[in-house]
């Protein structure tokens, strides 16, 4: 097989194109990078193709067989990586159309405006290790498909329903389906502890400087806070999702 | 006031060695950045001096003139900073000694070879939220004064008592003073939610990668595991440890 050598081929900036949105936008398509992630997407079977340097040996060939392969350089692996150190391996997916159903998908996790990828990414590794369904991207979330929300789910994006929409809507459809919405907020909120685990719920997590928008809060049934017993001034909101995802979640 | 014009300086070539561990050992001191975190450390009177860009305005003047202040330029800014876009003021600050007292630091975070900064601040800072009196640094694990944990714990490593130690030591200390000690592990461990909260803890996380260490886990009083109801294969450590301190922390 032919390797392609050079970090300015055609079809490499076709692949890099993949790390910025506008990118995935208009292609439909995103990147993963690494074994892990690989092996995630072969399974949930949304791998269009693969690149993979002629020097890795760690995936299971056959495995490998039923997509077209590219064999790149390591020129070509560093140019299309979105980390300092890439794998060698390499997967052009189709970005997923899950619609959620309200009927069967009754716990969820809703952002409001959460900017940073890394705490969008392990929120939704945390919501799949708590057994959350759905996930909304509320306006001026960061978007599902950046390279470092996907390295930071660990592939949880793909067992999770996730749609992005207006929260005022959602909240709309989660009343309407008997499903109690919950907001953060540090005033006008009471202690989480005081909410107990229930089987349908729906948590919305806000902007890490800004928190939830006011206009938000006022919609949900009801508003929930941690408290804070040191000096601390708040909570990461990827900890903060944790702790009330672990807290709401029924123990089965 | 002179103003320190070039990276090439000097006393900027000092400033830059307190970026690195070696550095830090030698001198005893560290660097932090940010009207935030400048603000705690004059509060926990750790300042030994101040550097600010000439244009920066955010500080009250008269709060800074009881400290040396050295005006520097963008460009010294730039070569003292360990972030992209520095806020234009740091302080040197002298480390901590601040010895553990069982006798009345009764809840207690313990590290075993965490070694993301991210991680390990998040943590001093989830940990200061739970109340949290103690975090102890275990073998293997990063440096408190490292500037992504400094930046990451966002000034609440100035609120606890944080030492370094050989965990067997310390968990036989704990048990001395009658405090209980918990491990997290995935295996031959039980579900946190068995565990009721309590006054007196001691919570063990470890390595993003390879957990407590087992000789470790043989110590303790008890093993917690955090269920995981989706697909997902584990939790963040930082995430982990959020949970746990919540559940375990007596609500007041």
């Amino acid at each position: 097989m032919e390797e392609i050598q050079s970090a300015k081929n055609s079809r490499v900036k076709e692949w890099k194109k993949l790390l910025t949105k506008k990118g995935r936008d208009q292609t439909g398509k995103y990147m993963v990078e690494g074994v892990h992630l690989l092996e995630e997407a072969i399974k949930a079977n949304e791998v269009v193709e693969i690149m993979v340097q002629s020097d890795f040996a760690a995936m299971d060939a056959e495995q490998l067989k039923q997509y077209p392969v590219t064999l790149i350089s390591a020129e070509v692996s560093r140019a299309i990586s979105a980390t300092e150190t890439p794998q060698g391996i390499f997967a052009v997916c189709k970005k997923r159309t899950v619609s959620v159903d309200l009927s069967v998908h009754r716990r969820l996790l809703l952002f409001d405006g959460v900017q940073d990828p890394g705490n969008i990414g392990t929120m939704i590794r945390t919501a799949d290790a708590a057994g959350i369904d759905a996930v909304i991207f509320g306006e001026g979330t960061g978007d599902l498909y950046n390279p470092k929300v996907i390295r930071s789910a660990q592939g949880s994006h793909f067992h999770l329903h996730v749609e992005t929409g207006d929260l005022s809507e959602w909240i709309g459809k989660l009343k309407a389906a008997d499903i109690p919405v919950y907001g953060t907020a540090i005033e006008n909120a009471q202690a989480f502890t005081n909410v107990p685990p229930t089987d349908a719920f729906a948590l919305i997590v806000g902007n890490e400087g800004a928190g939830v928008d006011p206009a938000i809060l006022d919609q949900t049934d009801n508003n929930l806070y941690i408290p804070l017993y040191g000096q601390s001034e708040s909570l990461n909101v990827a900890i903060a999702a944790g702790i009330l995802l672990y807290h709401l979640r029924k123990p089965i």
